[in-house]
Order: C-alpha cells, then sequence, then structure tokens
C-alpha cells in the first residue's frame, strides 16, 4: 500500500490515482500431469493495454495466464494458469476503478483432473473428456459487490461478431464489449480490428496494431474514469 | 539431393554421410479454431539431440511441433502442429539411418473438429470431448518399409518409469527407449533423468543437463550406425 501510495504521487497522467485491473494470454486447464487445453491468444492485446494503461498514468495490476511476451514496463504482473487461479487472482486485486479483461479465459476445464499420465492401453478405446464450467471471470467482476466503475469485456468470435458481442453486453453486465472477428490470424498476430460495443451503440475501429487499439482503448478508458 | 550430397562431403565427425531423423516438442491437437489440447514440452531435450546429431557430422532432418526454442545450427527443421502432420513429415523425411522419436506425441486427438469456436450457450450444460486415437509415429516408422536402422523411442512417465519402458519397447518394436521421469519439473525443465532401456537391459544415467544427455545418446547412436 506504501509502494503503491508512493508509486501514485510519481505518476502523470491522466489515470494517475487509478487502479486498473487487466486480464491477458490464455488459460490453460490441466488434463492429466503433462497434458492441458490450451488456446491460441499471445497476450500481446492484453499486455499492450496494461501498458498504455500504465503510460496514462494508472497503477495497473496486470493478471497474465502462460504467455511468451515479456512484461510490460512499469506494471505489477500475477501469473496464473488456470481460470480459477485467474478469478482468484482478479479478487484478490480488488478494488479497482476499471476491470479490462483481455484474456482468453477458458469456458471450460476438464471436470475430473488425472493424478497420474492418461496412459494408452493396447487395444483400448480413446477417452472422453468431461467437460465443467469454469467461473465466469468477466460475469463475475460485473456483479461483484466491489464492481469496478468500468468493467470492459472482449469477445473473439469466429462469426456474426457484433451480434454476438451485443448479446453478451447484456448477458455479462459489463459496460464495454471490445469484439474482434479471430477467424483470420488476429489470434497470436500482431494486427487487430476491433468493434467497441456499449449500450450507447457500436463502433467499428480500423485495422490497426495491437499497441494502437490498446493506446486508443486506454485513452477511452482514462475520459470514463475522469 | 545435390545439396545434401556437398553437405555430406564437408561434414566430419563418426556420423558423416549419415542421416538422422529426429522428433522434438509436443504436438497440438486442435478443438476448434482458437482451442487446443497442448502438452508441456518443451522441446529441449529433442532439439539438443538434433544438434548433438549434426555435431558428430550426421545430416539431421527435426521434425518439431510447436516449440519456442530456437532451431538448432546446421540442421533442417520441418515445423508441424498436429501428430498426423508429425508423421507425414516424418515418412517423408525417409530413408533414414536412424530415427529418434523425442517429441511428446498426442496419444490422442479430438474426434470431431469443430469448423468454428465452440459457443458457452446460456443455460447449456459443458461439452463432451471424445477423442479418436492418433496414428503412433514410433510404431509406424518400427515397422516401415524402410525402416531406419536405429529407432529411438522417449518414455515420458509419472510412475513405474521403467517397467512402462520395457512394456513399450516390446509394443513398439523400436530399438532402444530413453524413459524418464515427468512426476517433477522435467517436462519443460533443463535437466533430465533417464533411462536407456533395450533388449540388452537397463542403463540409468545420472541426472544432468540435457545438454549432456543429448551428446552422450548421439555417441552412443554413432557407435550403433557405425
Amino acid at each position: 500500500a506504501m509502494r503503491d501510495a508512493v508509486r501514485d504521487a510519481l505518476a502523470e497522467g491522466p489515470l494517475r490515482g487509478r487502479h486498473v485491473l487487466v486480464t491477458s494470454g490464455p488459460t490453460h486447464e490441466p488434463i492429466d500431469p503433462v497434458r492441458y487445453i490450451a488456446n491460441r491468444s499471445s497476450g500481446r492485446q492484453g499486455h499492450a493495454i496494461a501498458a498504455a494503461l500504465a503510460r496514462l498514468g494508472a497503477r495497473v495490476t496486470l493478471v497474465s495466464g502462460p504467455v511468451a511476451v515479456p512484461d510490460p514496463a512499469g506494471v505489477q504482473v500475477v501469473r496464473v494458469e488456470t481460470a480459477r487461479e485467474m478469478l482468484q487472482a482478479c479478487e484478490a486485486a480488488l478494488p479497482a476503478d476499471g476491470a479490462i479483461c483481455a484474456a482468453a479465459v477458458a469456458d471450460w476445464r476438464v471436470a475430473r483432473e488425472a493424478g497420474q499420465k492418461l496412459k494408452k492401453e493396447p487395444g483400448a478405446g480413446a477417452p472422453v473428456l468431461e467437460m465443467a464450467l469454469n467461473p465466469d471471470i468477466l460475469a463475475t467482476l460485473s456483479a461483484h459487490g466491489r464492481r469496478p466503475r468500468l468493467v470492459v469485456g472482449f469477445a473473439a468470435e469466429t462469426e456474426r461478431v457484433v451480434e454476438h458481442a451485443q448479446a453478451k453486453l447484456a448477458r455479462k453486465g459489463c459496460d464495454w464489449i471490445v469484439a474482434n472477428d479471430v477467424s483470420g490470424d488476429v489470434m497470436g498476430g500482431t494486427e487487430n480490428a476491433v468493434h467497441l460495443v456499449s449500450a450507447a451503440g457500436v463502433e467499428d475501429w480500423p485495422r490497426m496494431p495491437k499497441q494502437e487499439v490498446a493506446a486508443r482503448l486506454a485513452q477511452r478508458v482514462a475520459e470514463a474514469l475522469a
């Protein structure tokens, strides 16, 4: 807390004195000690947003799944692996003025994680992996007793992008959805074409580097938290 | 072929004129356009073996799943994602004098890969992922019409390591199994404690850096192919 206070006093920019929580990257959901379910999120967009918010003076807590991209400068990074760990880390980071949920959180985990490596038994058939629903971090933060003033979700879609994003906004109870079409090579790529969906309507942003998406979004967060 | 001949003529060392196929890394088995099943193999051991064989003069084809480790010097790298792609690349690399199958190939893939991202429908239960058996690359190469003279498999086990390796040796029809205990942090780590299992018996190698395991194994391959 002392360190945070010193940091806030030294910060400059429109988000000085604000604490913003950012999630980034994929989650890994273990099947057994060596296998897991992953997704193609690189963490590039979420990490860029954390960096952009810090540049505007915010104190940023970045809760990140396993990624290969480097930690952004001036940001407190909390590393997690599973969706359940990510939720725990997010709740531990509250209170926050804003939450930007850019991580590609696994919707499901394996219902029964095996303690030993699953063996391929000669003659036996392939296993059936029963899945269980993971906690919904975006919905949980949106309905939280200590809800951040601004809660932003992401929607990675491969079809009917804006329609799905609008439904997601209503269902989750968040303030904005940043929606993108991941049917191309966006996931893991360096550019992004997003739609900013809110109760006020839909903005279509042109395709631009993920760094620029981050800078524009951080600017909008600063205006919303002013 | 011309380039290979020139390379062989310039090479020095006990494996000069030999072609060795090495597999390395995990495979990724897609669930839908964004999700996949992975495993904790880093490719460090397989890549180190490819480099060690090249240093002994071999022409090396390295068929690698998705890894973050750099390509070894002086080695032809073929990148693949799934087990089926890995098998195809291995067969395309034949004939070879030796095959070192160090990759952690997924035993199973998802039976029906979804063309669109699986949606979490409100109120719907979690999905059940039916798995299908992947091709067995080690067994296929061991029984191949153009079988390499020396076929070496790896066995990553979390329990009864040597016992499982001996059963695997018999079942697959390969010449050696390099067996290791991955119940600790070996997968993704930089050291390895392995057992070299063959019809001749079991050698327990002390824990050592993966580079050293690679150098010792390459030396043994050179002796076997002399």
